[in-house]
C-alpha cells in the first residue's frame, strides 16, 4: 500500500509534518507513506489548466500513484490553511482524487473548525474520508517532535490504527466511496 | 474613504474581480476602492516572517492605508478559495487588521460554505464584519461582466448600498468592533 501525505503547513517545525514523518516511520512492512510538500505549488488559478506547472504536474501523479492519502492540517484563524485548500483546489478537477481513500489526522482536536471544513471539502471532491482511519492526536503543547511521537506508545497507536483503517477500507468488498458526512 | 479590494479568484474572467472592479467604477466622490491582486503572494510559512517577501509587504501595507475592506470570493469545493486564504494567513498576525470594517459580498448565493468560513474567519482575525455592508448578488450565470454589473440598476444598487455601510460604519459614534457572528 501506497500512502501520499499531505501537510497543512510549511513550517520547518511543523507538528503535523512531522506526525506524517512519524507516520512514515511507523508504517508497517508493504505499506510506504510518502511526504509531499506542497509548497512548490502556485496559487491555483484555473486559467493556467492549458499548461499546468510542473509541481502541480507532480501532485497530480503522486495522488494517481498512491492508494490513499493521509492528511495533517493546521487550523489559521478558524479555517483551513490556505496551503492545504491552494493544494485541494488544484485538485478538484482531477479524477485520480474520486474515491481516494483519506485519513485526516487531527493533531489539535480543540480546534474543530479547519478539520471540519476539510472534511467537508473532501467529501465535496468525492474523496472516500474514511472515517475509521480519522484520528485527533491531541499534540499542540506536547512537546513531541518526530522522535518523540515515534517513541510514544499512545501517539504511535493512534497512528498505527489509521494506517490499519485505511488498509480496511483498501481491502476488496470494504465499502467504497464517500463516508462523508462524519457524524 | 479609502477601499482596498480583495478577490479570491485570480481567473481573468472572474466575476468576483469583476464585481469588485465594478465597485470601483460605482464608488461615490471622496471614495476611492483599489483592487489588489492576491497572485504574487508566496504561500504562507510562518519560517519566513522574518523577512517576508515584497507582495506579503504591499498586501499588508495596502491594508494599512486601507479604511475599510471589500471582499469577494468565490467558492471552490464547499470551501473558501485558497488564494484568498492564504492572504488571510499573511494578515493573521499583522496589526493593521484588527477593527478594520470589511464588507463581504457574495456573488453566488446559493453557495453558503465558503462565505460562512470566510465570515468567520474574519471575526477571528478580530476584523469588522460590516453586517449591513455584506450583500449576496446573485451574479453566477447572470451573464453580465464589469461593464454589465454597473449598468444593472439591482446590482449598481446593492454595491452602492456596501459602499453606504461601509461609510456609515466608519462614522464617528458608529459601533466599531467585531460584529461577528453574522445571525
Amino acid at each position: 500500500m501506497k500512502i501520499l501525505a499531505l501537510a497543512g503547513s510549511l513550517r520547518a517545525a511543523s507538528i503535523n509534518a512531522a506526525l506524517l514523518r512519524a507516520a512514515a516511520r511507523l508504517a508497517p512492512p508493504g505499506c510506504t507513506i510518502t511526504l509531499l510538500s506542497l509548497g512548490a505549488l502556485p496559487l491555483f488559478n484555473p486559467d493556467l489548466e492549458g499548461a499546468p506547472a510542473p509541481a502541480v504536474l507532480a501532485l497530480r501523479r503522486a495522488v494517481d500513484l498512491s492508494d490513499a492519502l493521509m492528511i495533517a492540517s493546521p487550523e489559521y484563524a478558524h479555517g483551513v490553511s490556505g496551503v492545504m485548500k491552494n493544494a485541494l483546489d488544484w485538485l478538484v478537477s482531477h479524477e485520480g482524487f474520486v474515491a481516494k481513500p483519506v485519513a485526516l489526522l487531527n493533531s489539535s482536536p480543540r480546534a474543530h473548525h479547519a478539520y471540519e471544513a476539510l472534511a467537508e471539502t473532501l467529501g465535496t471532491m468525492s474523496a472516500h474520508v474514511v472515517r475509521e482511519a480519522c484520528v485527533a492526536i491531541p499534540l499542540l503543547g506536547a512537546g513531541l517532535d518526530e522522535e518523540g511521537m515515534v517513541g510514544n506508545a499512545a501517539v504511535a497507536a493512534a497512528i498505527r490504527g489509521a494506517i490499519l483503517s485505511l488498509q480496511a477500507a483498501l481491502a476488496p468488498g470494504a465499502a467504497a466511496g464517500p463516508s462523508f458526512p462524519l457524524a
